[in-house]
């Protein structure tokens, strides 16, 4: 099957601003304004891997059985794919802030621009206003456009739940590892990852092939959210045991006091000698202490302990999707291909 | 035509809050992420004056012309009322953060607020988020259902536009009077400021009336938008000429390099002497600057200046009124209702 590549969907985008421009031209906003608005949607959407957005190329492809799209099936399930990748950004833009962090994509973040600063906040606001934008030039028509509008919206609360239980169980400036759980992580890697970058780009994908019956939806939904799940938990150990020349960083989030999946096995199984050592060394800006909890990680075996999950989820991932119904025209294809993709990933 | 108040509109919210707390139940997410919502939700949404929120009732009333409503046209009217002060409550969160502000309605900011800080970003996205929600949970069965998920995207998008060009033509931390101008002024004013406050409202009320043609929604349009500007214009006029025993603060618009009605005014007609003396005092925080920039003001008499304006754009804004045709169920009481509220006004 054909898949879509970055320099065939980021040959979208231009469109796409260009319309947004139309917009504030309808308006009559000043060329100063409008300039800004370009540099917010340029720099903060484009520039990364576009995994999410050209996903839903793909996976319309996949239902529809089409080894190659034409221009105009392209374009729409392409926008639709930018809409997820503008939901990122507004998400990212945010986050970014509430971290503290310094670089997104090896450049300083959009918050720490010269003369943006705290506008940042309402350049966030802008980016998702630009979903309904687009939705409505591009979907108004459609049956379904009302169920894209509720797609997006929850997906953004659900989404912003998890962001919230993230940040007053794992704020950065105050280590209480007694709020971390299991549960909790859980919890966060569903709502603050899992709905947005696995569930949403196939029910988009599905809505616009004509297949989202709520029994297809449901489907999806019951096999992606544990690959979601299983991605972020992924993300975690490669944080701390991945390759850094693999990666493409190195990884922080022991120092950034992170409520990640290895520091919640750790908490569960740690005698009480070793959870003293994780609770002061912890979210400390400290190699030394960052290499106390990383001694505890390995007394612990955490690496073997991955292992074993990550089997025992892709085996029960892998029995779940071939239980799929495809009758109503949903396709394995869609679910394997992500977990295809996923699966000992090293990067 | 009785008119709703405060407690009455208020009395609804808890209901609204109860809604909110279900669909996060639903959810299952922990006891304290929905404790930290219901706070954002009851710090940032309750305790103001609601005439936003309130002139969709008493728009609904007078366009169906009943002088009591029934409790469930009520609660339907009250919870779209919500929808609009839900929000301004997203704005005014990141507002003042963007301006950092340090109080609002006589106390300290939302992201001033013990534990909160920069999460406020987040919690601003969950405070838009509940429109949503609330939409979906009572107006999806409608016809209009639709049009109202549609008036939300593109009165925030307006909002936001009106932001960014106040931004980035006035940050508070960099005073260039140059990029001030009457007509930018009236930009941000309409967009920041006239349609959330003044159409939005109205055009809710109208849906739910079922006299939402595009001609009756353009006629509103017209005269409210002319309507929310002289509104804010007031405003700016009050925050240095009214007196603050009545408005309730002390204004700091001249200290806080706000691109306001009166600066504006005085730039268009100022001498170069004058120009230089506001050029090298607008913006300070510094009581001796401000007093040398009212002293402009009063030589060139802005005073009279906002009289005249005012006398001629309420003169305009009846006419406007006087025109508009009733015949598919729009009412002129509607536009009065507002005119009178605004018209002369001290507080
Ligand atoms: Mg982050
Ligand atoms: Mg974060
Ligand atoms: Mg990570
Ligand atoms: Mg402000
Ligand atoms: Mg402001
Ligand atoms: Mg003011």
């Amino acid at each position: 099957m054909g898949k879509t590549t970055l320099k065939e969907f980021e040959a979208v985008f231009p469109l796409l601003v260009d319309e947004l421009m139309g917009a504030l031209e309808s308006y009559k906003i000043s060329p100063e304004a409008a300039a800004w608005y370009r540099r917010v949607l340029e720099h903060n959407t484009v520039g990364g891997k576009c995994n999410r957005g050209m996903s839903v190329v793909d996976t319309y492809s996949i239902l529809t059985g089409k080894d190659k799209l034409d221009d105009t099936e392209y374009l729409r399930s392409a926008i639709l794919g930018w809409c997820t990748e503008l939901l990122q950004a507004y998400f990212l833009v945010a986050d970014d802030i509430m971290d503290s962090s310094k670089t997104r994509r090896g450049s300083p973040c959009w918050y720490l621009h010269e003369g943006v600063g705290m506008i940042a906040i309402n350049d966030a606001f802008m980016l998702e206003a630009a979903i309904y934008v687009l939705l409505k030039k591009h979907f108004r028509q459609e049956s379904y456009y009302v169920d894209l509008l509720e797609l997006f919206h929850e997906t953004t609360f659900q989404t912003e739940l998890g962001q919230l239980l993230d940040l007053i169980t794992a704020p950065e400036d105050r280590v209480d590892l007694s709020k971390f759980s299991l549960e909790k992580h859980s919890f966060i890697v569903i709502f603050k990852t899992a709905y947005y970058s696995f569930y949403l780009p196939v029910a988009l994908a599905m809505y616009m092939a004509g297949i989202a019956t709520p029994e297809n939806l449901k489907q999806a939904q019951d096999v992606l959210i544990p690959l979601g799940e299983y991605f972020q938990i992924q993300d975690d150990y490669l944080d701390c045991y991945g390759d850094p020349e693999h990666i493409g960083k190195i990884g922080t989030d022991i120092k950034d006091n992170k409520c990640g999946w290895l520091i919640n096995q750790a908490l569960a199984i740690a005698t009480p000698e070793q959870r003293e050592i994780l609770d002061s060394n912890y979210g400390k800006k400290d190699d030394e202490a960052e290499a106390r909890v990383k001694k505890v990680f390995v007394e612990l075996d955490l690496e073997k302990r991955y292992q074993d999950y990550e089997e025992a989820v892709v085996g029960k991932i892998r029995k779940m999707i071939d239980n799929v119904d495809e009758s109503s025209g949903l396709k394995k294809e869609v679910l394997t291909s992500f977990l295809n993709k996923i699966y000992k990933r090293s990067k």
